[in-house]
């Protein structure tokens, strides 16, 4: 398919997949009034957002299997390999709707991706606990009918569970410590806020995605898991990190929503920075105006962020430059194609990291 | 351990594997916070049961190894097996957990096995969710620490993830069919019943301890694993009806509570029963009456019940009589050790299915 987009060929195997799940309900002698609800909730909370997680396990395969190791293309996917991709890739696309159908709940959430949160279209509440039950369902049973025959099989679930489980961790942690209703900047630190990211998204998000590619493309040396998590975990703590700070300082039109971080009471990368370097004054202000639903509460605040002697905006540009520079470096200390075989076959290359470094570091929303 | 009963020996097992899943949280480096809400978590959701389907395993498993083809007894299970038997039941009942905790929600219920529902209970509310998933994530660690290196590992994982997901597809066919707030008769018919039953309810709580038990036992006839479920289908559905039967006709002080299915508009066997045999007239008081928040309303519709024509009491005793007839047919019908190898080992006994009709037919709560 030479004209379409890698987006729009990824989007285009989603249908298949919805009705193969469709398709077990029906073998189940569902009804059709479930049928139509498990295929609404499927539509609305699956594709529609920008599916970088997905595409990323595509893209992984691909650089595996069909670049040399001088980074030249050797060749194409098979359309069976893009398949397979690209069904782990709705796999993590489907982990990621199981999570924000329910964090969406738990945050009261109004909107996501340009339209009302599942929870709250006509006739949902809190039927969409279960929704989120059966988006996650979804994948097992996508991995049984496609991956079932395959030496790595088991692999490919413990992933899934491993990283479930990490980032319903970052999710608790989160929860606990930056309740909307209960301010307590005491139980913020930079520390703190590493640990919700790592766990929050960048298992899932960074780790995930090419974990899966590896263990698809046949890469079965386990130290290469262990380096690809140590340069893909500080990636997504970035990526996440640049999330936190477009929330206050991205341009509303360009980041396509008007950050509320500050008002929610959000244990975000800018608070922590502050609080890191403010005097009592300094302190007191953000104790008394941080998660404020007021304007002028969250003007204050932005007013402390701006001081000199924090100045979040300097410090976020020192970081991303520092943080930059240690990703790649590590991206270099890794010998190119490293745990090859004799043939140069099932290494790891470096272009796998590069490609997302640089989607991550050049995005402005 | 001779003087303990089989409850307190399998209560006995859960402090040790909630330990084992703090320990995994704290070697992930997780905040004393965080690690105490799991651990509440954990203890308020999981044992407190009647442990009914938790026990189902260890019995099968007992059954399968240490009685001969003529039920004679002829050893005990070993720590090791017993061990195993009582992970395996326990993840039945984290199964269990991660349910309840999400239909309490969902269904806005007030209590549960005779204190607050998890999500009522202070500054839970919502991350009540989040807790749910985590529930069900200690599944996938356990089975992981436990089980990884036997053969039947991947048929755990498998059985854990179909029967989740059945069980996620009769909670929505009862969600949408008997919502609340919506009464609608029409929607309701025995095979509905029938399907919500054995999807919501048969699966997890008969057909899947059974299951765990051949599977760690060592049976690998998959035609076996039909049979059980053959007989174990009906069996949860018959438990499933006698459950219903008793909201309305048990003695509140046996049952221990006041049974709340026809003010709760729920599809539940008395309505349908009545729904298959009133009269027009008979009809018009039950939607008028149904699923109304009235003591009136609910003596109008069970006036319905007791009408002659329709008699749910009387239907439900020759129900009861002509199902464990069945059932117990079934059961002999069954070879006696069916797919034992030459040495009588590994087969199936109908003891399995004997002990649990008698359990279940003659239970009054």
């Amino acid at each position: 398919m030479p004209s379409s987009s890698p987006r729009e060929r990824f989007l285009a195997v989603f249908p298949a997949l919805s009705a193969e799940l469709l398709d077990y309900l029906r073998s189940e002698g569902m009804p059709a009034p479930a049928i139509e609800w498990y295929e609404r909730s499927l539509a609305h909370n699956t594709p529609g957002g920008k599916l970088n997680r997905g595409l990323s396990v595509v893209d992984t395969v691909d650089i595996i299997l069909c670049t040399d190791a001088q980074g030249k293309r050797t060749r194409e996917l098979s359309e069976e390999e893009y398949r397979d991709a690209a069904v782990l890739g709705w796999c993590v696309e489907l982990l990621q709707a199981y999570f924000l159908v329910a964090d969406d709940m738990m945050d009261a959430s109004v909107t996501r991706r340009g339209q009302p949160c599942w929870y709250r279209m006509p006739g949902v509440g809190n039927i969409a606990i279960n929704d989120a039950f059966m988006l996650e369902a979804a994948i097992y049973h996508l991995l049984k009918t496609h991956f079932r025959t395959r030496p790595y099989y088991g692999l490919l679930l413990e992933l899934f569970h491993d990283v479930t489980f990490q980032t319903e961790l970052g999710q608790l942690i989160d929860l606990i410590t930056a309740p909307e209703d209960d301010v307590d900047l005491s139980r913020f630190s930079l520390q703190k806020h590493h640990l919700i990211v790592v766990y929050k998204t960048a298992f899932y998000s960074f780790y995930l995605p090419v974990a899966l590619a590896m263990r698809m493309a046949g890469l079965d040396d386990e130290s290469l898991y262990k380096r690809a998590l140590d340069i893909l975990l500080p990636l997504g703590e970035y990526f996440q990190v640049q999330d936190d700070y477009l929330d206050c300082y991205g341009a509303p039109e360009v980041i396509g929503k008007i950050g509320t971080d500050i008002q929610d009471n959000k244990c975000s990368w800018n608070i922590n920075v502050a609080l890191a370097h403010a005097t009592s004054e300094q302190r007191a202000v953000l104790d008394a105006h941080y998660g404020q639903r007021s304007a002028e509460s969250e003007e204050r605040v932005k007013a402390v962020f701006r001081a000199e002697n924090i100045d979040v905006e300097k410090r976020f540009k020192e970081y991303e430059k520092e943080s930059h520079a240690r990703i790649e470096k590590m991206i270099m200390d890794m010998p190119e194609n490293v745990g090859a075989k004799d043939d140069g076959s099932n290494g790891l290359k470096r272009e796998v990291f590069r490609s997302f470094l640089e989607k991550v570091y050049k995005r402005t929303k």
